[in-house]
């Protein structure tokens, strides 16, 4: 392989598979990015096994090839290089690669790219295409509620599900649950139901950030496919049931409350300071349209009163200050609306807007005081 | 105490005592921030004995007093607070406050005053005052070179010399020094000899980044007190001699290279990936107005060839990277000399431009390859 590019497109896809690198593996060369040319293109490849990464470039290609170098390296020095033409040459004998610059040279010991894993694009059983800030933004919505229990693999997910022209997407971790649910164009005849791990959504949100367009997927068996533009990712499928998560969330509620999204997470915020260390719990009371935010340990104790707009009977809950301030953070609404059936009933907290949203969360039991 | 300020006033103090908080030190109070009132002023106080932080404000005082505080709570409480008028009030009895905002309020328990450390403003033997921008710009210069080995303290301080109207400031950890050398105004009369702790220095340097004027400074028996305004920062000094350096110093050179900083500062980083890990040593060989910068490695090996002005004989010589780039770095011209006196001998490195300034590092030597 010999390849002339610059120090910014080099530079720019090493940032995007490095995500996929992997370096405390037993596999080493999965610490390795690997190069390959094809017609008028360089392609770079890293994966971990679960994730894969592609991107591609157009390069100067003066001689077909491949070569697998250490990710630590080459991503290292291609950050420093000047910017100026970027020249490199692999020699197939010794798997090494020599990257030429200016008036200078490096050469980087490299890995047997025979050994470098198969990246199969798989054959799609359904094709179909969404919008990249749409998905950026349904991820960005719900994935925070996935788990992250290693033992409980179905938790680790997000469910995706398309039908009668709806996406509708979830995580839960079994203590607090987000839902989403977009009206699709032109996807009446689709019917998806995928768990995707939640890191491989984070990843496509990341690479999405700067790919502002239609992102295609395909599924096929265990597997799915993220293209945009000249990225693929690539991720295994969880395998399992997703819970039925329809029958958590109350169909009604004895209080609702509509209130600043602001003002409350400033207050959980401040109350959780003051919460017991390990476990930020505090305590809401709803009455005569405030909202009293609590907590104490032996650090001392807050008392915040947020005005709000009540309907409903008075009402005292408790919850975990942490999970409360992730989705007012990303709710991206002004306001909300927080309901409630009872202080050991879930909360439901949802966007004042247009959007078809919700965000569940279980009350945490208050000992008597 | 009875105070009310504003969130901006108040977090901008903390923020400035905050550094001299010790965390985990056998006596608890000292991770707490004091407040006490003087006529109409708060003056926040923090030390971990071996510095000590004080910053005032003017408040308005409803009754003078006395509170401790742990700073982790106060100032991430304070961090958080509205954009609103801020009310204190210590509790005498439980050494507790209150802290109200808007509709809200925090109770954050305390320390017994009483048993804070003392503070005390030393009756200076010498005062005298130093611009703080030329005080910034030296300790940058120069506090890098400090050790951090705790059973050479001499080490782990700053020289700071001023006579016949000249500022001398050094500092070295044995392996490396740096110098610099300032003429002082209306300073004729002043023979001073101090070290200074590099944290101390590190400390004022931050504290004057936001103050830019004259900073007094009063030297007593093993203290040090600089005041940038409503700022105080008390250190011990470092009781010991400091080496007699300027007999490291060469005098003369048998080699001098003029160069880019910027050109040797990337050679010199992306050199050092390839070098080995832990010791980044690379290689230098000027020969032909030419300086070939060079490191190999089980990774892979760099060739760096940059252009310079060489006055001299060819020689080859090895430095740790690590501490070349902490000079290029630092030393704020676009070009530097170069001086050597031959492989084993230190190397100077001196901008180019009117600065009285150079870093002495010592070489590596090199097993034959």
């Amino acid at each position: 392989m010999k390849i002339v590019t610059s120090k910014e497109t080099l530079n720019n896809a090493i940032q995007v598979v490095q995500r996929a690198v992997s370096i405390r593996n037993p596999l080493p060369i999965l610490a390795g990015i690997k190069f390959e040319t094809l017609e008028d293109r360089v392609f770079l490849t890293a994966t971990d096994l679960d994730i894969g990464i592609r991107c591609s470039f157009p390069a100067e290609i003066l001689e077909q090839g491949t070569v697998v170098l250490p990710a630590k390296y080459i991503s290292e020095l291609v950050r420093r290089l000047p910017e100026a033409p970027v020249f490199i040459e692999a020699d197939p004998a010794t798997g090494s690669a020599k990257v030429q610059y200016g008036q200078s040279e490096t050469r980087i010991n490299g890995y047997p790219p025979e050994e470098f894993p198969e990246f199969p694009i798989p054959a799609g059983i359904n094709t179909f295409a969404l919008p990249g800030d749409l998905l950026k933004e349904v991820v960005r919505q719900v994935v925070f509620a996935a788990g992250n229990d290693e033992n409980r693999p179905v938790f680790m997910g997000v469910l995706l599900e398309i039908n009668g022209g709806e996406l509708q997407v979830v995580a839960t971790d079994t203590y607090r649950l987000a839902w989403r649910k977009v009206k699709l164009e032109n996807c009446e005849e689709l019917d998806i139901n995928l768990i995707i791990p939640g890191k491989t959504l984070n990843e496509l949100a990341r690479i999405i950030s700067s790919y502002d367009q239609k992102i295609e997927i395909t599924v096929a068996k265990n597997q799915i496919l993220f293209v945009a533009d000249n990225v693929w990712l690539i991720s295994r499928l969880i395998d399992g049931q997703f819970p039925k998560y329809k029958q958590v969330i109350p169909k009604n509620y004895d209080l609702r409350v509509r209130l600043k999204t602001k003002e409350l997470l400033d207050a959980a915020e401040r109350a959780s300071l003051l919460a017991r260390e390990g476990s930020p719990v505090i305590k809401l009371q709803v009455n005569q349209d405030m909202l009293v935010v609590s907590a104490a340990s032996e650090a001392g104790r807050v008392h915040e009163e947020l005005s709000v707009f009540q309907e409903g009977e008075p009402l005292q809950v408790a919850f975990n200050a942490r999970y409360l301030g992730d989705v007012l953070k990303i709710i991206g609404t002004d306001e909300i609306m927080f309901e409630f059936t009872g202080p050991l009933s879930p909360g439901i907290i949802k966007p004042v807007g247009d959007i078809e949203y919700l965000s569940l969360l279980l009350p945490v039991r208050l000992r008597e005081e």
